[in-house]
């Protein structure tokens, strides 16, 4: 469509300013401070939406973040595209470890580097801007909906509650994801699966004040080093989770399975080098893309406990701290592994120690089925702008909703990113590169057209 | 002495309120932002011995925190006592744990709340009170000296040098500190032991940054869950230590001494329940008191790694950290043992990490003789005031310069300690009893005096 590819190359500039001015609202869901932050990026999504050509936009307070609902609805009779997307954002923090600004957007090497430029501002404002370059060509063959939550990176707590009070708004015939990754650019993907997530946090406390090391150490539990052992009985010998029961309900992958994935282009040097480890890690019997991709894992987010500031204090602290979450495959149920996570570490609490172990937010894993329209639709679309049919591969993130979306709505999701695994996400310097932002502008529309004529 | 008490009785609201002023600065050698209030307090402590009487007041600058060194030089004859003690406090953190302003002194239920209100500024400033009433009273049978420090709390890291090089300055006949504990004021005691002190930080690196837990979990080293396996091999199930040799050097006690050490009033019930917890812990074959007293000991100070914010965070950070630090007795080598514990966290570095371990800062263990002229006056001299012989008991605690006094002026320490283990050293809420403050006034004298007399 010579006509999409025109509109863009013209309004190019402003597209990426645009989301620039996005990317300068600091909108990170987990902290309280940020509470007018979140405000200001809803009213400024709800702007955007209405000057891509949406004909109602409205803003649905929650008991969180809002939620900036949008619609252009071109004919009752057309299909009807549902894109949720987050304007919401990790913490940035650590700060020290930016290069630049997470909320001052710097373009370097033809790479965004911003908090949220990938996860998920710069992939949720790719649709912002198709229904711009389909409703000013003309050319929009579907009705579409956005759903945009502030939410997402602290588990959706309220999404769940407004789907399912809003069946009738929301209802539509696919959802349309852009908040996952491609292998490459060389390499198109299409993510058929994300993980489900299980998050806890553990507060180990021993004696009833920080005491003094000299005075009291060697006759007390040490909190920090229980909740030491304590982690250090979650993997054995052959990095496998010991949570009892926790590979109980996880489907094996097929032979033919592994032998695909097996078969897209992996260079585990590059992979070490990428990160600067000298070996990879990970369950025995897996390859890296089993590990990440097929197998549920157990990582530790975050520990504290004592003195954790300049030079050194000789205390033995009362309480440690740790946050910790596991990814979930197919047919695991994140309500029930994150029970077996409490309940273990309750159960594993050492004589003299007190453990208090809490849910912070969990989310099922999902997956896309390859032989729906949906999946096709967004094949065919990839491979009308990269020349090239995308590969089907599992992600490792989650996207708590997916479920959520199918139980309330009984449709499928599709996840059409455009990131890539290097993209820092959730990390210092996060970045999206610009031509990959261009790239989905140009394919989204193609989605569209593809999805209206398999109708 | 009727003089002495008359005096004290007239002037004891002075005493008090002038150690309140002290208390309220916040003289934390840890860091470095206190380095102004640092040299205010080194001032306030040059005044308070000036107005004492003493002779010559002279605050030397060192590397890091200046030194106080006073002297009053009644003849050269007498025997001369140093008093050896510490202007410098540990850090107020957690703030949040403290029920009032760590450097805004508060007098509740008869005891003095702020940081350093025993550790030392409480105790120090006992003799400095002490001289003054010697000096108004016509009294002072000994020469005395002060040397009052701002680095003990870090490690003492310009004291050698000062020492070695002001020998003359320093030369006595006796250490006098008052830094320790009694059991109780009905159970008045002296520490004749206090442990050695090694301390390291440890740095776990994995990958070279911060990544997203879903994107990679599971198929990389995580550093806070090696770090967690390193730490857990740190004890066996016996609680004893692991670290190759740690134990080399240790002299065990005598069933002698044990048996004396078992004879102090000890009531496990109310340890117990004095620190909130259900049961004990340390290493098998020894009681709470010998393991507190004469076992080494190893204990994390603090840990730190990933995200330690507000809600959650899915990332699987790059690096983790602890501070870690072990208490040695008689015979054990502070420097060896650093090494040993150095070289043991680099030597178990799993695949895919890499560690830096580094020294803090140490101490060697010191013993005084009880059979020495300077413990027998002490003993005379709390006999006096106590109406009760003092019990000789072994420190947990470290004071790291002792060896350092021994091995550059040839000459003992005696510990001669007011504060009580339950006094909140190192922890929110460090009191320091004003019946302990005014009894250790009372005694400091009747020192002077036996030890004057045994010369």
């Amino acid at each position: 469509m010579q006509a999409w590819k025109d509109y863009q190359e013209k309004n190019k500039d402003r597209f990426l300013n645009e989301l620039l001015g996005l990317l300068r609202i600091p909108s990170v869901s987990a902290r309280s401070e940020h509470k007018e932050d979140m405000k200001r990026c809803a009213e400024a999504v709800k702007e955007s939406l209405l000057k891509a050509g949406a004909d109602k936009v409205e803003i649905y307070p929650t008991d969180g973040h809002p939620i900036v609902y949008a619609e252009k609805i071109t004919d009752p009779s057309r299909p009807t595209v549902l894109v949720y997307g987050h304007y919401d954002v990790q913490p940035a923090d650590p700060l020290e470890l930016w290069n630049s600004g997470p909320f001052e957007p710097l373009i370097k090497d033809g790479k965004i580097y911003a908090r949220g430029s990938c996860d998920d501002k710069g992939q949720f404002y790719m649709h912002v801007k198709a229904l711009e370059i389909m409703v000013q060509t003309g050319s929009l063959p579907t009705n579409i909906k956005f759903c945009i939550e502030g939410e997402e990176e602290i588990g959706s707590p309220n999404l769940g509650k407004f789907v399912a009070s809003h069946k009738d708004l929301l209802k539509a015939d696919v959802v349309l994801i852009s908040d996952t990754a491609m292998i490459s650019m060389d390499t198109p993907s299409i993510d058929i699966g994300v993980r489900g997530l299980s998050y806890i946090e553990v507060e180990v406390t021993g004696p009833n004040r920080d005491l003094h090391s000299g005075v009291y150490g060697g006759a007390v539990a040490n909190p920090v080093t229980m909740l030491a052992k304590m982690i250090a009985s979650c993997h054995d010998e052959n990095n496998h989770i010991t949570i009892p029961g926790f590979y109980d309900d996880v489907v094996e992958s097929t032979p033919e399975e592994r032998k695909l994935m097996a078969a897209a282009p992996f260079s585990e040097e590059e992979y070490k080098k990428d990160l600067g480890v000298s070996s990879l890690w990970g369950e025995k019997g897996y390859t890296t893309n089993e590990r990440t991709g097929i197998r549920p894992t157990l990582e530790l987010n975050g520990i504290w406990g004592g003195y954790i500031g300049e030079g050194a204090k000789t205390v033995l602290p009362s309480k440690a701290f740790a946050k910790i979450s596991a990814r979930l495959v197919p047919n695991q149920s994140a309500k029930k592994i994150t029970e077996k996570l409490l309940k273990y570490f309750k159960s594993i609490a050492p004589a003299g120690i007190t453990v208090k172990a809490e849910e912070h937010h969990g989310g099922e894993p999902y997956m896309t089925p390859i032989d729906s329209t949906a999946y096709k639709a967004a094949a065919k679309a990839i491979e009308a702008t990269f020349g090239k049919k995308p590969i089907p591969v599992r992600g490792g993130g989650s996207i708590p909703i997916c479920s959520l979306f199918e139980k309330e709505l009984g449709i499928k999701i599709v996840f059409m990113g455009f990131g890539l695994d290097s993209d820092n996400l959730h990390s210092p310097n996060e970045k999206y590169d610009i031509f990959n932002f261009y790239k989905g502008i140009e394919t989204i529309p193609y989605f569209h057209k593809f999805f209206a004529e398999t109708k």
